[in-house]
């Protein structure tokens, strides 16, 4: 196996909001150069390859200008983008927060810049970037959650991703935790998602308002329910507000639940949280490591740990880089 | 590698009912010869092993009876055992279904027949069985779900199990379908095991009658609901019972809501389903492919199929002994 020292990856992170490009050390470590831009996603896939080329260049030059490195030292890309991957194939299926489908975004990508790419499936690389470099760096059994627009999982074994039949494994979104409960925007009813996605606390929270609750939340949007999101949930929570301390709790013991399946079906030695409602810090953490305790098999729960993400923003970034790395040391 | 031609491998399947202990081909195939009993676990564990030997040597003396086969060709033990289980140690951990904790099965067994011996999981088991030998040979990616007294899975990705971090991976019985649902005997509420084992099913059954449902089970038996198993329900069915028939349905769509659970999680691409219910055929699977193929992903399900076992209670032994060479192929 040829050494991959003082060579660099470019890492790519395709989000349903943000686009997030970076250089990354083959043997690991911190970007040495990182750009993040608004996805704009209904522009259509073509429109954001050719932003992913844009901000590559750039944070290659930077990487050059400051290492000193050769542009030969640039040998790859890993891409994560959402939705349904065809890995083989390269080719985004459907990817329903971005409307796109059936793009062969990996051979696009690696067309634009002229280097070999990876594509794989965001959860899996923010995932494998927590496992890589993070929170999870070694775990021989990892899952990791993320929690955002939409919630989707990836799983690590001896510090391989299992992708499953078609590539669609760790969907915990949409497994459902109450068989005749809430419909999820799928089709389905009793999602996970359809309660503790950011959008769906938001909705959560506004429909106690509606029926009557009173919070400091509707002064926090000046009235305007529409402007509530889970963010804004959790800064009246930090201000002390008891109701959205409430929608919190709940979001916690859904999410407590639906963890619990994941510890009882996978069996891993620590879940990894990423995305912004980690921020809640311990308003989340305490009732959800309850939840999950109380909901587990005790020798699955007494076996795992369940922690908040190291690498925030940059998972992505760092893991797709990673998945690069990985796969061309298995071709070698 | 030594060829494993013409050894031979004593599987045991120590159920919550029955004991079976079989003598399997090491290349595969059916059993040469088979012995089961009760298990009446309650007598404790050591009573069970005496048995085991018993039996072990009884299927041992009709297999070098019929082969011509020399005692030096039976080479070791698989055995299967319910509850959860140390793997590297041999130990029953914990078997709640037979009251027993702590206890090292696989070295009493191993020192009874002077053989060496290897322990797993009986879900494990029965779905590396069907992988090796049934309905899902040779499949990438697996799962297999046993419906008995309890529920439980097996995963299997590219001819491995996946036991997870305490072994304890599979253990779908005590996913929540339902957080707010029914009480489970683990102490949690809406696990899929509280609805859909076999005797939660009688159970779901007699609530019914007691609540007014008329039904040919009364008669079935004799008025004492007590009397009612999931064997009667399925009786009742097959004879045109119109409440039957309705148990049957729901208990499909909430197996099918956690199989769902488990195609989304895994992603697998066959799912064998094991144990006496699967006697119900279409009755069964028809509504619960429905369920399945309503709730998960799209791509999931139509990567899946959803069959029944082909080893019926064979499965367990076959795959125990069947485990017992896949790990000695991996010492070599």
């Amino acid at each position: 196996m040829e050494p991959m020292t003082e060579k660099y990856v470019i890492g790519v992170d395709i989000g349903g909001t943000n686009l997030v490009v970076g250089v990354i050390p083959a043997e690991g470590g911190e970007p040495v150069a990182l750009r993040s831009a608004a996805t704009r996603g209904q522009r259509g896939p073509a429109a954001v390859v050719s932003d992913v080329g844009t901000m590559a260049n750039a944070v290659i030059s930077e990487t050059l200008q400051r290492t000193g490195a050769s542009q030969e030292q640039v040998v790859g890309i890993g891409i994560g983008c959402p939705g349904s991957i065809d890995l083989k194939a390269g080719v985004v299926l459907t990817a329903p927060n971005l409307g796109w489908s059936n793009y062969p975004m990996r051979d696009h990508i690696s067309e634009q810049l002229g280097l070999p790419a990876t594509l794989d499936n965001d959860a899996n690389c923010a995932t494998y970037g927590e496992w890589w470099q993070g929170a999870g760096r070694g775990a021989g059994v990892l899952s990791g959650v993320t929690l955002g627009t939409g919630i989707g999982a990836g799983l690590i074994v001896d510090g391989r991703i299992i992708h499953g039949a078609s590539g669609s494994a760790g969907e915990i979104g949409h497994t459902t935790i109450d068989f005749t409960g809430r419909r999820c925007a799928c089709g389905n009813y009793g999602c996970l998602e359809a309660y503790a996605s950011g959008p769906n606390i938001a909705a959560r929270a506004r429909e106690g308002l509606e029926a009557g609750y009173k919070s400091l939340l509707v002064k926090l949007v000046d009235g305007d329910l529409d402007q509530i999101t889970a963010i804004t949930v959790y800064d009246a929570l930090v201000q002390g507000d008891d109701y959205a301390h409430e929608v919190m709790l709940e979001t916690a013991k859904i999410l407590g639940a639906g963890i619990a399946n994941l510890v009882n079906t996978f069996n891993p030695e620590i879940v990894v949280i990423v995305g912004g409602v980690t921020r809640s810090g311990d308003h989340l953490f305490g009732p959800l490591r309850s939840e999950v305790r109380r909901r587990a098999f005790k020798s699955a729960v007494d076996a795992c740990q369940i922690v908040p993400g190291e690498l925030t923003q940059k998972a992505g970034v760092i893991g797709a880089a990673g998945i690069f790395v990985a796969t061309c040391e298995m071709d070698q």
